[in-house]
Parts: C-alpha cells; structure tokens; sequence
C-alpha cells in the first residue's frame, strides 16, 4: 500500500497554499534542489565533457525512459526522452505515416491539445496537400474509424474536462481498419494507470512536467511498439539517433529501436530533476494512486456541488470515464479562479469557460480537498472578484 | 578592454585541469549553482505554475536571445531560444526552402556538422524526392552557388579544422544567384565577431553550450532576418509560436516574427543557468576576445610545432582563416588524446585522426596554454599511450 504521507513529505510544498495544478506543472522535489546543485558542481564543473560518459549523461534519456515505462505499461527498452512533447508528436506521427503508406487522412478530435493538431497541421503541410487531418469531436471518432484513415492521434485524457477516452477499445478498432494510433499521454502518466503494451498502442508521447513533477521545462518521452521501433523513420532525424553518433558520418543510418527517435544533445541539468521526481514514483503504485484519485475527485465533486450551485460541473460523472482533474464551467470562470488563486487555492482556466482543477494523491490529501473547497465556496458567495478586498488580498499574496 | 582575469575568476575550473575543449562544452560558471538553486527553491517551488508569468518563464527564450543576438550581430528581437541545434537547423532550412519556391536543392559541404546534414536528409524525405542535398567540399563551395540552388547551408567554422568560411562573400555570392542561406554558428557564437546583420545572413542557429558556457544540453538559438521573420513558415508549428498560445484555438496561426520559431514548453532550469552564464558576456567585448583568442591559438601553434614534430597543423596558419580552435592530425590520435586527458589536459578527437583543442580566452590564459602544451610534449615524447604507468595514471585521474 503507498504511503502517500511518506510521498507528500518528499515535495516542497509553500505554506497556506493549497495545489490544485499539479496538472499543469507539478511541484519541487524536496531533494531535487541538491541533486541539481551535486550534478553543477560535482559533473558540469569538475568533470566538464567527460561527464557524457563518466557521469553517464549520455544514457539518461534512455535510463528515464525505461523509468517512465514502467508507469505507462511499456516494454523494456521501448521509450526514450527528449525535446518537448509537441516535436515528439511530430516524430510519432511523422513515422506513423510513413509505416501506412497509401493512406493520407489523420483522424485526431477537437478535445485534442492545440499543439499537437498544430503540429500535425505543419508536417502534413510539408508532406503535401494530398494529407488531409480531419478533427472530429470526441464522440464522433468511434464512428469516424475506417480504411480511409492512416494515423488516429488522440490524447487519451481531455486537458480541458479530464473525460477519458477508452484507448484499448479506440486501438482495437483502430487496427482492425488498418489504422495506426498515436496516443498522447500528458494528462495520463502519472495520473492514471495505463497499459501501453496490453493496448497494443503503436506510438505514445507526452510530458514530464505535469503528473511526474519534472519541473518547468522537462523533456518529453515518446514509446514506440518493439515490432514498429526498428521500421519507424525519425523523420527528426538528428545525431543522437544515429546508429553510430561519434562516427560523424556523412549519411544517416537510425540507431537501434527506440533510440533513433533521439535527436539533438539532451538537457541534462532538465533530467536531473526529472531523475529525482522519478525516485518519488518508486515508491508509489499506480492502482493505489488511481484509488486515491478517484477518492479526491468524488469528494471534491459532492463538496462542490453542495456549496456552489453556480458552477457546473464539466468532467464526466463517472469515475471511470475521467481522468485526474475535475473541471467545473462557469461564465465568470477566468475573475473567479483569480479570485481563488489570490486566495491561495491554486488551480487554473481553461477557455473559455472552464475552471479546471487537479488532483495528485503523492501530495494532496482529503484535508486538503476540503479546506479548498471552504475557500472556493467562499469566493463564489461573495463573488469576491467583483469586490475592492479581492484587490487587496491579491497584492499581499 | 576586458578584463581577461575578472571573467576567469567568474568560472569554477577544476584544480590540475587544463581545459581546451570549451568548444564542446564551456565550464560551468561560478554563479550558476546558487542561481539555479535559487530559482528552483524560490520560483519553481513556491510560485508553481504562476511562475510562467511572475519570475518571468514565459518571456526568457526572447530575452536570452536577445543577449545572444548582441554577440552576433542580430537586430533586436530576431533571435529566439529553444529546442536543440538539429531542430533549429530543421526549422531553418524547412522555412528557407519555402521562402524559395521552385527550387529543390539544398547545397552543404561535408564540412558541416553531421547532424546538420542528417536533419535535412530527413527534412527532404519528407518533402519528396524532387529535392536534394548536395553536398560538395568546403572549397568547392563558391562554385557550385547557382540558380538552381534553393538554399546555402552551412556550418561557419568547420568543427574538426577549425576553418572559416566568409559568411559575408558567400551570402553576397548566394544572393546574387537568387539563393538563400543557412549559417550554424556552433563554432562561432562566443569564439569569433558574427555580424548578422551586416552580412545580411537570412537564417543563422547556434548552440549555447560551447563558448557560450550554458552548460550540458543548453538550448539553440535561432536567428531570422527581419525582413524574412513574418513570411518564414515554421515547420515545427508548436503552441508556443502561435499568435495566442492561451486562445487554444484548433488551427495554427503563427506568431508576430521570431517568436513563430518557438515549438513547446521550454526549458526553464536549462534557461536559469545560461543566463547566468550570458552574465560573463556583459564583461567582455568580442573584438578583445577574438585578438586574444589569435593570440592563444598562435602560441599553441608555435609552441606545438616546435616541440612535437609528430603533429601535423590541421587548421588553417592563418588566423584570419579560422576559428577558436586548433586542430592536428596525427594517426593515434585517439590514443594519444586518452593519455592527454589521463595527464590533465582536456582536449578531444575528431575521427579520423584530428586531436582538437579550443581557445576560450574568458577562462584560458598564456600560463594555461604554455602548461598545456609542455604535457602535450611529454605524452608526445614518451608515447605515454604506449606505457603502462600511462594505465596507472589513467586510473588515478
């Protein structure tokens, strides 16, 4: 059983705030700040370039990889971290693409995060007006399944209401029409168990920074399915994935597996700490968290629908069918998460209505749920940002 | 003038290393562990996410591409930070070739960096396969600019020679013949005067961990000229370069200039410690650096040649004619570096055969250089790779 104390203690948390974005930037490690300062000193400064090898920075991406694996069901060896998340779906469905040659359309929903349709928007731009990518709402990408289409790219949880799609049926489908599926994890690992593997998901892709608690910046992770990482082309075809990176060839060859979606030299001061919010999933176990998620998330639910009947909630009902955030709508969303914000209950918007609020058992407990309730209820029965003291309790926060 | 001692004192350097290779990675500057200590504890851990807009996260790649922009000769705001040098590279050429419709030949030289070759190698594939990389040798360049090329890309300062190309004649030459161009100046931000701007350069990237000092896996920069910056197309159509990033609207619309060449989330710890490290760079002026650079170089070549007749000179003699760095060619050249670095001196190999060493006048000095090159004669003398105390002295380092 995870001892979510002994977790919550291993993260800085400033006094009279309560949390409730951790998923959009999770918060310090306690032990991150003298890991950091050990690697400047002990490796950058006093090992300087031999650190690649005598420090083993050159494998870390690989080591994070493998670390971030085990929470996403994937294959040993089967993930590798780097760059940000939008350039790894570009490398995903890049390779997805090219493994379904003939077929031209990407299916994705308008649940989707921007960046990633962006992304897409771009590299079919590039491959030539005969890619099409069509954006459907989320209902409708079941129906939109068919032979037509090449790549299904999906973020498996809604960044805006946390409603989940059910990857294992979508990939099902998804093959049985010949298509290949990119998922996208950032509101999924770290948040919710998930199983790449047992999906037989081909590409996966998402961040460290939200759910993981990389810190501001953390590089991105992309898994490919062993059977397709030694078909897939990086289309980001950059030195660190070539077969032989020292050899400075003058032609590319892509390395091994996962490796060839390596591109440029990785930020090892980023994977420090990434390193170190790793060593606080060591201790926990995925289904205890989704338990205690679930547990967060329904009480929050009936404690705000009690006491704040002007908001609505926007997430699904069902525990099942979400992931680890709740999110309620709202017209006046934006003044009031200020207001909510100033009076340190910290969770975020989302346009154009939403007030989006998330929930991460390694450092919040019930306690913790409840007292920001009292306070959200509070700024909504005062309508606290149409009032003057508003304005002065944000400038004393 | 610049004080060469103030900035020296400004770097923690190991005791009983000579360090020439800041041409890979420049050392770490004193400042930056409680800089980024403090960043982490005070800006990551007690604002979280409000961080992005109070301490300023959201607005750093500008305003370090800013500073760096006044080491290069770029005008105000046409330099941004981000990502790695290859993705810049892809950014760059992608969006040249746009700029340069009918065009299909990308023209490089096998002096340039692989990774440079290899991101447009996979760059091309993706555009189709009426495109081509030529790539011809460095001195064969100036013959083959012609109307049939689309872009000019090249690294300005060869890695392994040291060997510079006129950026200012070639640009001339390209523009004559309708072409535009690339320069990666990875071996030239930080070692040698860049004027951008008066070379009328269209595109330029760089990385900042070499002579820049900003640390392991530092971000790129990415330069577009002014005129260009609203037409370029950014291939790597991420969020971060979009007009209105929080508008999360479905279609990309790219942002105002150079800010469109951002892609994701950047790296805020990474960012933390170069900036710390540009601090040095207000000290220093790069006409100082660039006469005592050819001052260091000259004495190492004097130096060298006189005492090891073994080496043979790889780098142009003149100085004009190359970079911050001196390269010689010697057959157990890979073993002989291990013994160098075994005895103190850090330099670094280059296949085949090119032993290279690199001349950071902000932390090397003439003491430094004379040092170096007495153990540079003593491994040389007594074949110190050949020698079982070079076994022993190895293992102790």
């Amino acid at each position: 059983m995870t001892d979510f104390a002994a977790t919550k203690a291993m993260f800085d948390l400033p006094e009279g705030i309560l949390y409730l974005d951790g998923n959009s930037l999770g918060p310090l490690p306690s032990a991150a700040k003298a890991r950091v300062q050990g690697m400047m000193a002990d490796e950058w400064g006093d090992m300087l370039i031999t650190g690649w090898n005598k420090a083993g920075w050159m494998g870390m991406p690989m080591d994070l990889g493998n670390r971030i694996g085990k929470l996403i069901g994937a294959e040993p060896d089967s993930v590798v971290v780097g760059d940000t998340l939008s350039i790894k779906v570009y490398q995903a469905v890049a390779s997805a693409l090219e493994l379904n040659p003939g077929r031209k359309v990407v299916l994705s929903d308008n649940g989707n995060f921007p960046t990633d349709l962006y992304m897409v928007e771009g590299l079919l731009r590039s491959l030539g007006p005969e890619y099409e990518l069509r954006v459907v709402d989320p209902e409708a990408v079941t129906d939109n399944i068919s032979e037509e289409i090449a790549v299904l790219m999906l973020t498996e949880v809604d960044y805006r209401t946390g409603r989940k799609h059910d990857m294992k049926a979508l990939t099902e489908l998804a093959h049985a029409n010949g298509v290949l599926t990119v998922w996208d994890l950032a509101h999924s690992a770290g948040a919710i168990p998930v199983d790449l593997s047992r999906c037989n998901a081909d590409f996966a892709v998402g961040c460290t920074y939200k759910y993981l608690n990389g810190g501001p910046g953390a590089p991105a992770f992309i898994y490919v399915a062993p059977p397709l990482a030694d078909k897939a082309r990086p289309a980001l075809s950059g030195w660190l994935g070539h077969e032989a990176p020292f050899a400075f060839d003058l032609g590319y060859r892509p390395g091994a597996g996962i490796e060839r979606m390596r591109v440029g030299t990785p930020p090892v001061i980023q994977m420090t700490a990434l390193a170190v919010a790793m060593d606080v999933w060591d201790l926990a176990d995925m289904a205890d968290v989704r338990a205690k998620s679930i547990e967060l998330t329904e009480l929050f639910i009936r404690e705000v629908e009690a006491a704040c009947p002007e908001l609505e909630l926007a997430s699904p009902r069902d525990a099942e069918m979400r992931g680890s955030q709740v999110s309620f709508r709202f017209a006046d969303g934006y003044a009031a998460m200020q207001a909510l914000i100033a009076c340190g209950v910290i969770g975020d918007f989302r346009a154009p209505d939403i007030m989006r609020f998330g929930f991460t058992p390694l450092y919040i407990d019930e306690g913790d749920v409840s007292r920001a309730v009292d306070i959200l209820a509070e700024v909504m029965r005062n309508r606290l940002w149409d009032k003057p003291e508003y304005k002065i309790r944000q400038r004393v926060t």
